[in-house]
């Protein structure tokens, strides 16, 4: 490995565009290492390709999917992906990877997670590091999934462990966003973190076989009446229950059909592309916002000020207006 | 009223803090309005008198009340307001008013609202202009909140009308948050804003009294099966549905005795104070990015470049992440 590295010529922003462009699938796997890189002159040159490439983004459907865990959502991609390569699609799974922060790299390597789904040509299989950020999560696995869209990958599909608040990051990223559930008593339902299910537009709930079928029926009546209860994440467009079944292939091809019927549905209303657009925008504007916070609070002289600051708030020696003016204050005179 | 506010001394600031801690109401008033202004030298001396008044506060419990349209949320805190005075508590109602960031004033004076409860020598009722922004809101509701325990009162109650973002921001600033919700048909529970549920620490359906009792009770168990399936904002608490009626006061005192028992077993377990430590904590925190937004989006050059960038990004000739870029370089060079 290192000694491959090695021998590796620098590459230009040409050889990553065309690389992409053409489909090579090493050139898109180095792109998408060149865009989680740090290092700055990494990011003028990731910079330079994104921007080349992004007259050829956008040409997919963009799907998020999480589940609690052991709902099987690993299963469930291969056998779903797997489907939709057969149907003639080419399919990018990037899987948000929340211990990839503290490690550095990814504990969960394409070689031990949907082992047949990456052998397949025309699939497209990579662990994407959150960065140990909201903003980590929101801009890297962005760009990495417009690069794949730049490759002709018309299937993105966007998995997360489950976190709550990464699902809230890749639903402000996707067209369509898939909650994999379990079978069983209402006492399951709790297991979803708060606010995850106000973001599906379906629920599957998995493992729909053999001696489970029946309570599968039974929790996809229970999410349908929680469903009922809740305003849908997407205008026009009523999220339902299903269930399904990654190990007998069972109701596989149904969540793809629940999919294309969401992209006509919202296409012809037009909450689709307006979507797309708010979401660019506000991915903009979350951006600013992420700089601006990340050059006040990496201040030295807020970083010395800010503590004793919030414990005069909590014994009550300052009012927080004051204790915003004046570090205001500070951070104008040490800039 | 215009002549007495020519012959108006101007108050210093010993005038402000000796008159709300004496618990004269007129007093209080003057000093509510000083806060609410937004007059260079009224914030010097707001902060001031503020700062003056902090060791008094906190002596009290918290309360926001919100409920949809229709549901009587005016009628349940007068008699609510009006038992508690009775019982010998000291009550001050601030409500949030929408309208009055447009109109520069408030069209629910307290003449028209609350009237009984605004003539209770032991109320306090003080309609709380939102100033627009969220932020204004929290800043300019909390201060007077704050105001309000330093003149005694010891039941403070919140109320908004229920514009769904409002909610969110009187959550962070009370103890304890009550939906008052209405009788009917499940139809009827769509009516509640997306995620003001969640946000409940008891949920009070109102008017079940007369032929609609029955009703009243059907809903009860509708909400109770709803709120089993969502988290509690509260650790160590479960929100529960009940019935009430303003009209006939029953169960009006139910309300008192469910926030009693939730202060007591949150009291007990920590989180009350937890919570306090972090409501303040997190104000400051929400004041500081609002400033740094504030001062960035109101920048000439910022205003200037921002429309077009926000156009190219739509239109695929940027990446947001360049142009974030470029507009930090931007307002680098011209502030």
């Amino acid at each position: 490995m290192t000694i491959q590295k090695k021998h590796r010529k620098p590459l230009t922003v040409d050889d990553y565009v065309e690389g992409v462009l053409s489909g090579d699938r090493v050139m898109l796997a180095r792109t998408i290492t060149l865009i989680e890189s740090s290092a700055k002159k990494h990011r003028d040159l990731a910079e330079e390709v994104l921007k080349r490439l992004m007259p050829h983004t956008g040409n997919s459907i963009r799907v998020g999917i999480t589940g609690v865990p052991g709902a099987g959502k690993s299963t469930l991609i291969e056998a779903f992906g797997s489907m939709l390569c057969e149907d003639g699609h080419k399919v990018a799974v990037l899987a948000i990877d929340p211990s990839s922060s503290v490690t550095g790299g990814s504990i969960l390597g394409d070689k031990t997670r949907m082992e047949k789904l990456a052998r397949n040509p025309k699939a497209f299989v990579r662990p994407s590091p959150s960065g140990g950020t909201l903003g980590g999560v929101t801009r890297k696995t962005r760009e990495t999934m417009l690069v794949c869209e730049a490759a002709g990958y018309d299937v993105i599909l966007i998995e997360t462990v489950g976190t709550g608040q990464n699902e809230v990051a890749v639903r402000s990223m996707v067209d369509f966003f898939l909650v994999i559930a379990l079978t069983g008593a209402g006492d399951e339902l709790q297991g979803m973190k708060k606010g995850v299910m106000e973001l599906a537009d379906a629920i599957f709930i998995n493992k729909a076989d053999g001696e489970n079928k029946k309570r599968a029926m039974q929790a996809r009546a229970e999410y349908n009446r929680v469903l009922y209860f809740l305003q849908s994440p997407t205008e026009g467009w009523k999220p339902k229950a299903y269930t399904c079944s990654a190990l007998t292939g069972e109701n596989i091809r149904e969540i793809w059909e629940v999919i294309k019927e969401f992209e006509e549905v919202t296409k012809e209303s037009g909450v689709f592309e307006k979507r797309r657009s708010e979401q660019m925008i506000e991915w903009f504007d979350w951006m600013i916002e992420d700089e601006l916070k990340r050059r006040f609070f990496e201040n030295e002289s807020v970083k010395e000020l800010l503590p004793k600051l919030r414990s005069d708030i909590l014994h009550a020696n300052i009012s927080p207006t004051q204790a915003v003016k004046k570090i205001m204050e500070i951070y104008d005179q040490h800039r």
